[in-house]
């Protein structure tokens, strides 16, 4: 059985609901802590968020093998990470801005971890307790600041460039293989399953948490599949991780 | 006239306060907003704090010609920048660690900033307006991981590869050049101005706005001057910036 939980604007405040089956119930008391399932709600009365609030976004670069190909990058020997801070995160509907000046915009399509429990230090064969469950997550990047090698985060860290949601999914069997996919404008652009990552699950988790502990909420962005492809102002891209769901955002120019 | 302000810590709740000319009071309101000067202390009574918690460090690679010099970097035509993460901070006092099989560690003395004010695409005449006031700031760095080449954020984001304090200082003129030091052990080796920056704090905070939102408590780390050196366990580093004061830290080896 798959749960899913989201966040919700209730009249100006940000609630945490959950849907199980096609029936919405509100979640009473700390998402990652003790809470409890509440009154049902009308799901299409609220707008949606991004489902959680993350400290940090740790992304892995080249996991996928195409990926790496298509990028003329040989496989890496550890897992390439960098983050994408909190102010790079949008909600599902939410416009991705093409900040002027900044040249070629990539979409790059993730399936992605929630941390549900602070994560210091953690091995391998413990990794699955600490994740809450899987989301999707758009990896926009400044494929030409990043091509000029001034380093990741900047071509990967603008404001609007962390399309998060549209919820977090628990019960899903990443591990089995879910499949992920980029959309633009209605056509299939990526598709591959999480069984082609090089560095699955359980070794990211264990690595990133021997650098940096992983606080509830974070996320782990588990790196995108060949397929990538340019942004332009007027297209709309949209994630879909099996299971999860669709991370629908339009695609705008200029300044905020 | 310069005002410090601290975080300490009174019976387990951080609160901040205010030292002006030896007089201390607790800071009564929101630091970042209105705020009376409450109660006078006794400093000595209370255990000191990172002085803000940052929701990200900032910092800027390769900003002194000297350092840049000694890495055998070209010159950056623009700022370099990375990100370490909020969990990546310590206090005055705190060990620094050296995570087992990381190779070698390197102190970095840095003068940064403290951002006071949201700040979204601020013009360089503005700069002044978003600063709340200085600090110091060791960027611990994995340099064996960096010449690797792994990617920054793992080189410089583990846990406690960021003492920042004691405090934040206002009425400093940082325009003006302030000395900024390096100690280990009571051996001086690094010093170096603020006026030796290539790029200098408004370009900075511009540049940084430009591509992502800072919030305040937010800090940006300005880089770090020639004479960077490996620690060892049982080291005491200190990073001393003019008008601030000075951050020591020990060096400790192992897992926490």
């Amino acid at each position: 059985m798959i749960r899913r939980f989201y966040r919700i604007d209730v009249a100006g405040k940000p609630r945490h609901a959950v849907e199980e089956s096609g029936e919405w119930r509100f979640v009473e008391g700390d998402l990652f802590g003790q809470f409890e399932l509440g009154d049902t709600l009308d799901a299409k009365a609220h707008r949606i968020l991004a489902p959680v609030e993350p400290s940090k976004i740790v992304c892995v670069g080249l996991n996928y093998k195409d990926h790496a190909a298509e990028q003329n990058m040989p496989l890496p020997a550890e897992p390439l990470i960098f983050i994408k801070p909190s102010t790079s995160v949008i909600a599902p509907g939410e416009p991705i801005v093409l900040h002027e000046g900044i040249g070629r915009v990539d979409h790059e399509a993730e399936a992605a971890l929630v941390i549900g429990r602070r994560a210091w230090r953690v091995a391998e064969e413990e990794a699955h307790r600490y994740v809450f469950g899987i989301t999707c997550v758009n990896d926009v990047t400044a494929r030409g600041l990043q091509e000029k090698n001034v380093g990741y985060t900047r071509a990967k860290g603008f404001d609007t460039f962390a399309p998060v949601g549209p919820c977090v999914a628990q019960g899903v069997d990443f591990g089995a293989g879910v499949t992920v996919e980029g959309w633009v404008n209605g056509v299939k652009r990526q598709a591959s399953t999480t069984r082609q990552l090089i560095f699955p699950i359980p070794r990211l988790i264990a690595f990133i948490s021997s650098i940096m502990t992983l606080l509830p909420g974070d996320i782990i962005s588990t790196g995108t599949p060949a397929g990538i492809g340019t942004l332009q102002a007027g297209d709309t891209v949209t994630i879909k991780v099996e299971g999860v769901g669709e991370l629908t955002n339009p695609v705008v120019v200029g300044s905020r």
